[in-house]
């Protein structure tokens, strides 16, 4: 199909280490990738669409940081480990002022998590974006979403809220002079993938999901999977003071928490006897978790503060919405 | 990242059999699957932009199907046998009267090939498809671009041309009362992947190539990767009489068996020793090869028509000229 070889030699073959289980990467009709015995294969696609999921004017690093970010945070979701990355990007033309930046941010990310570029696609349309990761894990400890049980305890890394606050701020430029607007904009591009998270959980999570389309959203897979419901308290979501100072409220800083997407923070669910081990365990992964709430039986679910019951009207974030 | 969860329950879920080296599909942040011990993971990505490769009123089950047989051919280029699929697709809304019928070809096509849809994305923008393709191959035996020796003999499966021929018919609707202008134009959506001819050729053929560019362009990635040239004899080139009824004339005709691109023929090379068993091999596989040149040293490129040389300007196809 790709016929534009220039630009695919130039910017993308030969810039990343070699992974061992990569027999062949770019240069012939297919890549060809070697699995150990005893791991699956863990597979996701994501697209980002100029216009949609980024401005066509953002810049190139970041754009390419959160495509490989929004995709990687799947495989953590589940517990694997990066391996392979296949990249299939359309652009109006071989805009190199943009491919040039593109490119050393999606290749330093890359290496970063030991994952290797071995194909995809170039083609001429309209800005956009579709990544294909692989990962590798151990099918029997995979984390799901249908593990959760009544009684586990319900947990979310790091802060949540900070990415809608990054979007308000690129969609309304008269938002750009609120405290930490700059900021929270950068964070909506430059989220951390919970990789260690992910695979420190092995063993200990009854379910995990990351979080894409909004915490309210994405725990509903959870609760619907698992067949559970879920009771959780508002004024345990962890909650940065950037985002407090530019919302100006606490109040709807919960409410930025529980609905915005793109955090790639994971949410996941433990029963009480592992509360032990996942402290020791994710002691040396680089980020906090917060226990947020409670598995329920199926059909609660409850939203408190401290005990007070809230009635927000809370939607998730729905690309065709 | 995808929230339009109705969508993709609605056409996506549930619409095939169950692979059972498919640990989890669609409903999890990632699929899982398994490989066999000794196989290894052959993985090629393509996009097709409507505009660029399909014109956005075509038939949606041939939008599918060319999106399918574009992706499967660079399986059986290597010999691979298919097994999964990610599909992303963007488009504007979600338009049904669009879905139903490219979801219904696209499952009807992937089951025939026993391909399993594992996954994928649902964006909001202009239309466009992006397929990851997954295949399993013995590592050690894959057709390769690498492995052609000076004499082997170059042979081509099926015709050559029609699809290059139905292309003008789509972009020139004058071209439509020409002789078999709508045969043309189908056939450049419906080609056949050679996935049988592609697993007959493990062991026999020493490289191999799918014809997505067009035979010259395709066939110098062969040289180039083994080093060799190559001398093609264009009256072998096989050619439907249907093309040459549609063009009026046998070279021309010719002109268009060499440059024509997404035609998923193969292309491949085998020694002279493997003759008699190409052919028993392919003889069930529903395809005609014929020879259509020998390998030489490098930096030998000669066409020629029966011992008389031809001189024509021949480029190949590149999205972004």
């Amino acid at each position: 199909m790709s016929g534009e070889f220039n630009l695919i030699e130039k910017y993308f073959v030969g810039r990343q280490n070699q992974r061992k289980d990569v027999l062949l990467a770019a240069g012939d009709d297919c890549a060809l990738v070697q699995v150990p015995t005893n791991l699956s294969v863990a597979i996701s696609t994501d697209t980002l669409v100029a216009g949609t999921h980024f401005l066509a004017s953002a810049d190139p690093a970041w754009v390419a940081h959160k495509a490989l970010v929004s995709n990687i945070s799947d495989l953590a979701a589940m517990g694997a480990t990066p391996a392979w990355v296949s990249l299939a990007l359309t652009m109006p033309e071989p805009n190199e002022v943009w491919l040039a930046p593109f490119c050393d941010a999606f290749f330093k990310l890359a290496d970063y998590y030991g994952i290797q570029l071995i194909g995809g696609d170039t083609t001429k349309g309209s800005l956009s974006l579709t990544l294909t990761v692989q990962g590798l894990v151990d099918p029997i400890k995979a984390l799901r979403r249908n593990g959760a049980q009544v009684g586990d305890w319900v947990y979310v890394t790091g802060s949540l809220g900070d990415s809608k606050a990054g979007l308000d701020v690129i969609l309304d430029a008269n938002l750009a002079n609120k405290p930490y607007a700059q900021e929270l904009e950068k964070r909506h591009y430059l989220a951390t993938p919970r990789v260690l998270v992910g695979q420190a959980l092995l063993g200990l999570a009854s379910s995990a999901i990351d979080i894409s389309d909004g915490l309210i959203s994405d725990i509903k897979h959870i609760l619907q999977r698992s067949q559970v419901g879920v009771s959780l308290d508002v004024s345990k979501l962890p909650i940065s003071n950037e985002l407090i100072q530019f919302l100006g409220s606490r109040s709807k800083a919960q409410q930025y928490a529980l609905t915005s997407g793109e955090e790639y923070e994971l949410c996941f669910t433990a029963p009480e006897q592992n509360k032990g081990s996942l402290d020791s365990a994710l002691s040396h992964c680089g980020a906090s978790i917060t226990c947020i709430g409670q598995i329920r039986p199926q059909g609660t679910f409850d939203l408190h503060s401290n005990s007070q019951p809230v009635n927000w009207d809370l939607s998730g974030y729905d690309h065709f919405k």
